[in-house]
């Protein structure tokens, strides 16, 4: 591979001309510019942009967390990010948490040894210490700590949403998907879902699987458990893949849908779509949460103040399932 | 944030002393050593990696071209490359090509300037020159060109799994979704499939989507016209976004399923497991393909020749479908 003497020598003038053309810095004439560009292209040159790297202490990467790459919800606010990512010149690189520990920590350290220049989580911070990193930090869809700031979904509107679906349908008894978590934004959706029913007078029956384990084998197992245990409900508030686990088991014990039981789905994914009956479901604007995690993270890094944390709306998608 | 020369300040020794007890190398007495880690502990020192991948000229990333980071596919591909690689101690940088143009020789300038050690192709080559970067190239479940190793599913054993689960279930007239392309390992399937159905007289109506165009709406669209458009088929072939499609129209139109249509998919996601009736399909080794990339891209990596193509085994799913 040709190497800037090649580049120089080609060009006739010396390998500090060579750089201070292709770097822009400094005086040089035009015609001398120009000869060196046609040299580098004749030559097809690239800078090693490990030396640019190190002289400018920044690589231009963003490193994102997620518990797991392959869920419908993070592939798509994966694939909206990574594109958001390029149109400000960064480069994504990506690391999945959910089936190994530490790897928040490992991850936490690449960004403290200036592999990254920041990092947007949607996982949760592994420890106190994770707070005091002093590099740009975002969190979506999760809660970092203190002083990060955050970009979720309005779950609030999200809950009330699902919740006046299932009570505008009549439903009496629903059974209730939610995690236990680390107070994560989206908490809100299931404690409004919760207030409403109770002030409504329906029963609610909540199965609260694991924190962060997102495998479709899971879902479909707790969702089938739960769903055969209670054929007896009219109504289920789960996650768009929990959604469609408890519909199989429902049809699959010959129960019609929407005509006995009711389904509320959460997240909108493009999955929701692709069935007949489609999804009711509540959407989460994942194009929007991209957007603005990209847009506070490059605020950080141009050295601006926190941005204050900011809550995306949130819309109802009218499937055939209530 | 604390730097070399803090450390060598608490340790009372040398900056030189640091580094050599830092990397392991040149003589170091033990008790510098462990005085010198405990500073480096106690300041929380992180030596800037950008300064040892310049000296080693290696950054242990490796890029991952995709075509769209939200396919099911890709997603579930992307998920066990990622830990594969890491279990090589490389990190993975992502790029999804589908929706802006350049995107593929970006990449690979980017590879050029040593920001990654290699990449695994999941894409086309964009022109004749990238054969010819001389650094770690892999194809996975595309063709990149002469020289470039390949890992791919068994397709002809795919096109013709599906083709038997259609025959032996009766069709007479089936509808089968491919794609045109720059002759991917995948045309196997189509191929054979194509063949079978001739030499048993089975009528076989094509559709031939866009290459790579790989969006959910695009595949609803396509699937939902045609589908409408042939109710009197009685198989279908497609992929399995495709073939949810094409479930979700039948249903729709009250055609049942298998009674009356008979699907098989191909792939083998996640989603198909999460329906009722669960999807008939061909399942492509999702861990076994991103094993066998990883392990081609190591190979490259340590210098070895280019290792032959490696073709992963498929399986067919028997859902209800059929």
């Amino acid at each position: 591979m040709a190497g800037i003497k090649d580049v120089a020598r080609r060009a006739g003038v010396g390998v500090g001309t060579v750089s201070r053309a292709l770097n822009g810095s400094g005086y040089i004439s035009e015609e001398t510019r120009k000869k060196i560009l046609e040299a580098a292209k004749a030559l097809d040159y690239q800078p090693n942009e490990l030396a640019k790297n190190l002289s400018r202490n920044k690589t231009d990467f963003i490193g994102i967390m997620m518990p797991n790459l392959e869920h419908p919800f993070f592939a798509s606010l994966l694939k909206y990010m990574e594109l958001e990512l390029y149109r400000y010149g960064y480069k994504c690189m990506v690391c999945s948490t959910d089936q190994i520990d530490h790897r928040e920590q490992e991850f936490i350290d690449m960004l403290k040894r200036n592999v990254m220049d920041g990092i947007i989580a949607c996982v949760d911070a592994p420890n106190e210490e994770a707070l005091e990193i002093g590099r740009p930090v975002v969190s979506v869809e999760r809660r970092w700590g203190e002083g990060i700031p955050m970009v979720y979904s309005d779950h609030e509107m999200g809950g009330r949403m699902a919740a006046e679906a299932l009570l505008n349908a009549g439903c009496r008894k629903v059974l209730h998907f939610s995690s236990q978590g680390k107070n994560p934004p989206f908490e809100k959706r299931h404690t409004v879902f919760r207030t409403l029913m109770r002030e409504h007078g329906v029963e609610v029956i909540e199965v609260e699987g694991e924190w962060n384990h997102m495998d479709y084998a899971y879902d479909r197992e707790i969702t089938r458990r739960y769903m055969l245990r209670h054929l007896e409900v009219d109504g289920v508030f789960a996650s768009d893949v929990q959604a469609f686990g408890c519909m199989a088991a429902a049809l699959e014990a010959g129960i019609r849908i929407p005509e006995k039981l009711k389904i509320v789905g959460y997240d909108g994914t493009e999955i929701t779509r692709m069935t007949y009956p489609a999804l009711t479901c509540v959407c989460q604007d994942l194009p929007g949460l991209a957007k603005a995690g990209v847009q506070t993270m490059v605020t950080l890094l141009e050295g601006e103040p926190s941005p204050a944390d900011q809550v995306i709306p949130v819309s109802l998608q009218t499937g055939g399932t209530v």
